[in-house]
């Protein structure tokens, strides 16, 4: 039992272009209580994604955040009381928390929070080794299948996920091109991040850059931004290329959606666009974990995350992703 | 050796907007003889294809058609001399014939021409059991996948390569929708081909229709239109739904096509767009024909062709495609 204030951001209205503070409402209650079989869980860090905006506008694979509700969102968090067996007081969990200092979490089914392995931080269980490293293994290797010596392309690569998705590409031997926007994203691809090129589409020519880099074409297109960088690659596609859609962050904001007008070259190169969610993969998330853990382990995957600070900066901070000023997984970090 | 004069269409300029007979020249020359290893053919029969309208305009999968170059075009023809030993004057052929009375082929490789089957009619060779009927077949087949009791909705139904793919859907047992222009075509799709529902897109809403028509979704969506509708489809995909590009005929008129602005929903749904080109199943089409031969044969499988009078009318005829005009395949017939 805890007597804290528990401050929260409730959606007080549904977004129309650009997220804004003012789409929240801050409201502070007492912190509850858990009932049998339930876990309270202190807010340490939020996890801050593009599908959040998804969940503030409307119902999709999961249903639209209620107007007034606390607003979702995964981050990691301290158990501070436990009333169910599989946890305990000081154990270190990912869950979908919310907005908010403290949450109360079902102790088992879906909803449950996971346990962080031990020496984990958690920062990386919420970027590389969590859903977001999930997503880029799953999305590349699985739908995406790219085989040594292929060129692989990928959008938003100094992003969460991109920069991930990348990381792996190069990993597993394909000729590996990131796309991001900004000279120091571009320069922490290439050098930092190993990969064999990238390309600054806010000052460069994406469709002249992609033909002199891929002049066999692009065999698999990782896609996290859509809109004119998609058509950029649907134009530049291997035969039998794939697409993997993993989001499309420039449509997120735009009241009618743009529409990959280049996406009849799939006929003519035979190729592939399949989109795909990170929650139809649960029973494999061992193997993916397994996999990104040695990797990190052995210094080939960099984590990168941008951390800002104070519940009170959440709206903003889910803003800076729509606006291109995250490098790496963005997090919130909420209390020590 | 024929003294014949060979009537011609050349390509006299590239089209904007609908094809138009001012992007033809008429012209008149004698018919060619065939060297050693050709043989010279007797036009009969021209088929009117979407996809010449790309050849015309810019290289695509094919190079394309040089300005003041025979018009391409694949059609039926007689063999009137023959210089190569596996063919005969008086053999029925299907080849890339062009737009002309007579055509000088190779006797093999992959341009050489195909001999239609004892008992086979030229039309029915250029539609259902040609290429045509390949396309729907392995488009539908190889690329949607779809499995007995799942829901196919199929674009351009009455059009050449729709009118088969929906049937064959039928025929797997698929709760089968036609989408097309006209309450004539939509009657033909729900009497004659045995559909179990058609949308008139000319009068009716077709979101609102596959709404009602589709309850669980749409698992496999083969489509020859693009535009408008193919937004409408994804809009109301199944999880894990196919959509089969076969064509995309609403766009090939426009200077910039529009994209599927609802192609995010692939990513909601886990769904695949793939592109085929039909030339790619060369090595399986024994294994299409002779399964659509069985099903024409059974009359499970109706075959519908539109057929034109006179080369002279080739340009307009062509058209006809894009006007809508046509029902079931477009044919032009140009000598007995």
């Amino acid at each position: 039992m805890t007597t804290e204030t528990n401050r929260q951001w409730r959606l007080a209205s549904r977004p129309v272009g650009l997220v804004d503070e003012k789409n929240f409402r801050w409201a502070e209650e007492s912190a509850p209580s858990p009932a049998d079989g339930q876990v309270l869980v202190r807010t340490l860090y939020l996890s801050m994604d593009p599908t959040q905006r998804g969940w503030m506008a409307r119902d999709t694979y999961l249903p639209a955040v209620a107007i007034d509700a606390v607003m979702r969102s995964s981050g990691g968090g301290r158990v501070v009381e436990s009333r169910h067996p599989d946890f305990a007081a000081g154990d270190l969990v990912i869950g979908m928390v919310g907005w908010q200092d403290y949450a109360v979490l079902p102790g088992v089914g879906p909803s449950a929070p996971m346990k962080v392995p031990a020496g984990v931080a958690l920062p990386l269980a919420l970027s590389t080794l969590g859903i977001t490293g999930l997503t880029a293994y799953f999305g590349l290797l699985d739908v995406g299948r790219p085989a040594a010596g292929e060129t692989v392309v990928v959008s938003g690569a100094a992003g969460a996920t991109g920069s991930v998705a990348a990381q792996i590409a190069k990993i597993k031997g394909c000729h590996t091109i990131g796309i991001a926007g900004g000279k120091d994203k571009c320069a922490w691809l290439t050098g930092e991040a190993g990969l064999d090129a990238a390309i600054d589409y806010k000052s460069e020519d994406v469709g002249a850059r992609l033909r002199e880099l891929c002049p066999k074409g692009i065999d698999v297109y990782f896609d996290n931004v859509g809109g004119d960088i998609l058509d950029r690659a649907l134009a530049r596609l291997a035969r039998r290329g794939r697409i993997v859609l993993c989001g499309g962050i420039s449509q997120y904001d735009a009241e009618v959606p743009v529409g990959p007008k280049n996406y009849l070259n799939l006929i003519v190169q035979r190729g592939r666009m399949e989109g795909f969610l990170i929650t139809d993969y649960a029973s494999r998330f061992g193997e993916g974990i397994r996999d990104l853990a040695g990797w990190v382990a052995e210094g080939k995957l960099k984590d990168r995350v941008d951390v800002q600070e104070g519940l009170e900066n959440a709206p903003r901070t889910l803003q800076r992703l729509f606006t291109g000023q995250n490098v790496g997984k963005q997090l919130l970090h909420v209390a020590d």
